[in-house]
């Protein structure tokens, strides 16, 4: 399976938000998360920075 | 691996603007790729959507 971790960056450091990420959708300041499992999330964050084979996507604050 | 595929909505359609993408990194309107393999672009984009499982990526005209 080839979905991802999903890290928050806040204050300089990475805080995990979700494992597993399968769907991610930004939608204005916010963006959409579900993983493979179905929970889903709505965080107040934009994509910094995905890296697909190192399974890592890191948003920040928006 | 776990590279996706990019592909540019335009017109209604998805155009696949590039395959085994690693690295995406949203740059203001544009967003930076990276191939598995070092290739590079720049498009004039945002993320619309991504899907791990599938391997997919979508971007739409910024």
């Amino acid at each position: 399976m080839c979905e991802a971790n999903a890290y928050l960056m806040k204050d300089g450091k990475e805080e995990l938000l979700m494992a597993n990420v399968d769907i991610l959708r930004p939608e204005g300041n916010v963006v959409y998360l579900m993983d493979i499992f179905g929970e889903q999330r709505w965080v107040e964050a934009a994509i910094k920075e995905m890296n697909l084979v190192r399974h890592r996507i890191v948003l920040e604050k928006a």
